[in-house]
């Protein structure tokens, strides 16, 4: 059953094209500054959190992702990759460079101009620059479009006011706000000449060198939160702030100094949507970031599982290890095979980053590609984290919530990764109204009804093919290709024929229900939209799914040695007919899974658990940590070296002449003994 | 779609027999004392958590268990219904008043004799003597009996000695061990005169009335926890400490001057659970105090989604509010109904732990019941709790991850209940041992395979009757009744037979699967026994989920008002569908549903989850608290008061002539007016 591994060729091929980046960010990981104890306070907390940004700056790598005239690159995933690994020193290090570097910067980067690069991006991107993004208002999160914060041109003197108007207009969470920014990209809407051209981002200084708040400037600390105790958020209020008309990040919207607006885009609907796609880069690394976490989780609980033993199942003395317990397997395995497809889902969207913004494919329809996928596999690789890691913490018991072995702090930061930089259930609508459009063209267009407006007209153009609908346009009764005569449920053929086919009747289910929305009164195809949300969202996430799923099978494919390529067989059959399980009443429901053959699913899927289990350590070694990685009091051997202990003391109690016998023990060997009295007794009496 | 209801009246069935004890637990959480602050560093928080527990000790509560000799009344149920309302003041509060009162006192006063009732129950229960219940070791949590600290009996001196023999033997998460316990009650193996009469109970002064730790006796502090900063849990090692003979608790196990030991259990197995069983009262009160914490963040969740707006979809002005969306009422509404059911079935576990305690009934039978039920609740509430308070943090957004607004805090306190008092996966294994007892007397008293060896002879002598399997013992033919001929889906009669038939197919077919065991050498009945464990597991939920919603069904019948009774019966239709949509695979492949009916679930459940969300607030109004219980700024109206003020700035701009129209506006008129130049041209060219 087990097999034999090098975790070292697997690191390999996790790693991808991105390895040396990542151990980068692994080695910057080690520093003990990044490493947040529970014992400071916040301010220490913040204080080293920033500390650890600075060296990350120190690292060069934030630079990188700049054009070669400002000392960059043009690579734009070789950060990412890096630091996404940065969440085994702290998520809040993660998340707090992300907004300097990913955000702040980022902004600047994509829609600023040359001067502007000159003048902020490389103090931002160096770490001299500290800033926030403020784009998030106590109104408004998902509903981008709709910030109350407006910036006013005034022609007289050359400036922009920046204003919140009311309180619902407050920039809300908004990261390095609390203590460290010395200043912010604030979104707001763009007003000159009477006109209101939509939400704009500008450059608005908001503390002095000294750190003092400038006037016209409030922020109020969020204080404490779920987690991200390193990550200073806080709220802002603009009192008719004045920048100067140059401050204005003008990529896709202009105004000259008569206050002439002019834009590279004409649709004001499809220049935000582009404005807000450059950004596209918070979701990708949100998406590696989850799967670090969930790799670290899964790398302490499995360490862990393979020394505690609890209970003696066989005989009196040895107890069953956790891992070989079918139920733990099956809570660990599973998980470990979800990680595997979405690292190496992650892999290609990177590739598709990296494609999309060194400008090597920047086509319309390949950005729109990434920006459905980022979204989309952010939010289920979010959720995916945080259930694997609350798995791993419980399969440790009452260890899992010790602090000290991180797994109570990673779920605690990971929490709201669900919900930040674009709420889980809005993305998927995101991406579930992409594959409508890519399915029928009446749909590229759709505005109707709640989070579909988010999208606006961004989805515009796409073929079928990019989403892999191959299928797609054709009747419910056309995809109900027989693929029955398949001998085995774990066929790659038929775990992709299921999760292909779920999809697609899914897709062309939604549509034919949609359909008369197209010419209904808005209240009314708002509510039959609405009617039609849970599957829709459902939808969204059947995608990823299958998006997931080819990504591993591919790695397979790719695994050139046979004893590695029957691992990652292993993987993608675990995860695949965990997903057909999950979904096992779809399938059946609509006959495309003979219920025979359903019910096999959960003793293959015990089968498949108990081998992967076998290869647990190496599966789990492949991540590429280190103790010092993992920071885990459990997972560094102490529990098999107190169990050795204890078997030794046993062992020589047992020895001994004056070993207490067990009660119960001591009753058997009365019994037995009663019972020779007994028969010593009849036997006697024969003789007699 | 609304129904018109009085949620005191919900409420009174809610809080049920023992509402004038929830009441007054629910006063008690008001002063400010027993609130947490997430500012308040360790101690500070240790400090408040006690004067919680003191204040509650001057309610009188912890008495009224003990017997009138004592000063008490024997009600067992009344202090455990109070205290888990505290959970609403904070869940350290619930835990370290539960370690106080309900295993430091709960052990004294059902395993000690009256002569120790005398000498520490009063004070215990009147925090005068605060106290410890120190039975986990570090190497031994679910598997008590294999506990290594030793306490040996010397004739000699008339002593115990209690002593942790090697590392793995330390006392482990001791709850009050910290900082507050001068006693505990520490279990250790028995040995007088040779023998090891196994697990019993030692009360063992360990600090004396300053606080100081007494010789022979370290303590270390656990330090941060992933939540319940109030409880100070710590390890504790004894080093040859002697205590004198009186302290043993020796209702179930005595020695006498001699050394001679006696038990009125002669079994050692039985007597052991049975001792253990007398504890079963922790995991009552956490399947309660579960239900509290979730009704608290519904309460929370549902306000907020009755107010937040985001995204416009009928028109360009007006916002659909959270609750209005199907997603949102799918996400909090079966949540909603699956707190209502617990809330039910823990109103008749309640009653069954009165009958058993009080002595109105305490027939083994009844006895084995509660514990079944009160293990397999316990697991599946403490569950439910995680899942539906992480719903409603993310249903709040970014602001649910506000330490202000308490989801997270609770998240975090609750985290620990899935494994503490019992790891869940450990209690489903007994509910489900015990249901393949009732089955077949042979499994009575199966004892292969893992942690069936952990409820040992416990579950001996039931009847089919008390767990509700009135099918059982037929084949799985025999089950089949048809039931296909039910008109909707919504029908009761339909829901109960598929819930009941999964459960007796489970319990029927493991049987089948298991019975070879009964013959196999141990390691091959342990390695049968597991290949079948997550089955096994399986089958404990299905029994527990037919419970609560027999539980609800129940109260449903009981509501007199019609109105009400209709409320009901949408709850328990939810309730009841949800969990039918989760298993809808199960009765697919066994034939209990038809296609056409499984296809009906998901718009059945839409179209309930949106009546029950017209009257979400009479919902949440009716588990009684108010906002001082609730404590979150996002359920105070702020979200409303700030979207009025946005929508009256709106108003008045729009009403200025300085109002900057939206770009998009204009262009649609721009449109709309060169259209109408065209058209006049045309006309006038024609006119010509």
């Amino acid at each position: 059953m087990k097999l034999s591994l090098d975790p070292q060729a697997i690191n390999n091929a996790l790693d991808g094209r991105w390895a040396e980046a990542r151990r980068q960010g692994r080695t910057l990981a080690l520093e003990e500054i990044t490493h947040e104890d529970p014992a400071d306070d916040l301010e220490t907390t913040r204080a080293k959190t920033l500390a650890g940004v600075e060296l990350m700056a120190d690292t060069g790598l934030p630079m990188v992702a700049l054009p070669p005239a400002l000392g960059g690159r043009n690579e734009h995933a070789t950060n990412i990759a890096s630091f996404e690994e940065t969440v085994t020193a702290s998520p809040s290090l993660q998340v707090k460079a992300g907004v300097q570097f990913g955000l702040f910067g980022g902004a600047i980067l994509h829609l600023g101009n040359a001067e502007q690069h000159d003048a902020w991006l490389v103090a931002a991107q160096t770490g001299k620059l500290l800033g926030s993004f403020a784009m998030t208002e106590i109104g408004h999160g998902s509903d981008v479009a709709a910030i109350g914060t407006t910036a006013t041109y005034e022609v007289e003197k050359d400036e922009f006011v920046i204003d919140t108007p009311f309180r619902a207009a407050t920039k809300e969470y908004i990261g390095n706000a609390a203590r460290d920014a010395r200043a912010a990209v604030v979104f707001a809407q763009l007003i000159t000449n009477g006109v209101n051209h939509g939400v704009h981002a500008f450059f608005v200084p908001i503390r002095d060198e000294d750190g003092t708040i400038l006037p016209g400037i409030s922020i109020e600390d969020d204080g404490y939160k779920g987690g991200l105790k390193g990550v200073d958020n806080g709220r802002i209020v603009f009192e008719q702030v004045r920048i100067p008309r140059f401050n204005l990040l003008d990529r896709y919207g202009a105004v000259d100094a008569d206050g002439k607006y002019t834009s590279p885009i004409d649709s004001p609907g499809r220049r935000f949507f582009t404005m807000l796609g450059t950004l596209v880069q918070g979701r990708v690394s949100l998406d590696g970031a989850a799967i670090v976490a969930s790799k670290l989780a899964l790398d302490i609980a499995v360490r862990y599982g393979l020394e505690r033993k609890q209970f003696t199942t066989v005989d009196d003395i040895n107890e069953t290890t956790l891992l070989d317990y079918q139920q733990h397997q099956r809570r660990l395995m599973p998980a470990i095979a979800s990680v595997y497809a979405s690292a190496f889902a992650h892999e290609k969207l990177l590739n598709s980053f990296e494609e999309v913004f060194s400008g090597a494919d920047e086509s319309e329809e390949n950005r729109a590609l990434l920006e459905t996928r980022a979204a989309a596999f952010k939010a289920d690789t979010t959720w995916m984290a945080l259930d694997v890691i609350q798995e791993c913490r419980e399969a440790c018991g009452g260890a899992g919530y010790m602090a000290e072995n991180r797994l109570v702090g990673l779920r605690a930061d990971l929490d709201i990764y669900a919900t930040f930089e674009g709420d889980n259930t809005v993305l998927l609508q995101l991406a579930a109204k992409r594959l409508l459009g890519d399915y029928a063209k009446e749909f590229a267009n759709i505005d109707v009804g709640g989070a579909a407006r988010y999208i606006g007209t961004q989805a515009a153009e796409h073929t079928l093919y990019r989403t892999g609908l191959a299928n797609a346009g054709l009747a419910i009764s056309d995809v109900f290709t027989p693929n029955l005569g398949e001998k085995r449920i774990r066929s790659g053929r038929l775990q992709r024929s299921l999760l292909e086919t779920r999809l697609e009747v899914m897709v062309s289910g939604l549509a034919q229900a949609l359909r008369p929305a197209m010419k209904m009164s808005a209240a009314d195809a708002a509510d039959l939209f609405n009617s039609n949300q849970h599957e829709f969202i459902e939808m969204a996430r059947a995608y990823v799914e299958l998006e997931k799923w080819k990504a591993l099978d591919e790695a397979m494919r790719e695994q050139q040695d046979p004893v590695q390529n029957k691992l990652f067989r292993r993987l993608r059959d675990t995860y695949g007919l965990s997903l057909i399980e999950k979904h096992v009443g779809w399938h059946l429901m609509y006959g495309r899974l003979p219920m025979l053959r359903a019910r096999q699913l959960n003793e293959t899927l015990n089968r498949l658990c108990a081998k992967l289990s076998a290869n647990a350590l190496d599966l789990v070694d492949a991540f590429g940590y280190g103790d010092d990685h993992r920071r885990a009091t459990i997972s560094t051997g102490v529990e098999a070296e107190r169990q050795d202990e204890a078997a030794d003391y046993y062992r020589h109690s047992r020895a001994q002449e004056d070993y207490a016998v067990p009660e119960k023990q001591l009753r058997k060997a009365e019994k037995a003994a009663k019972k020779a009295a007994e028969k010593d007794a009849r036997k006697a009496k024969a003789g007699k």
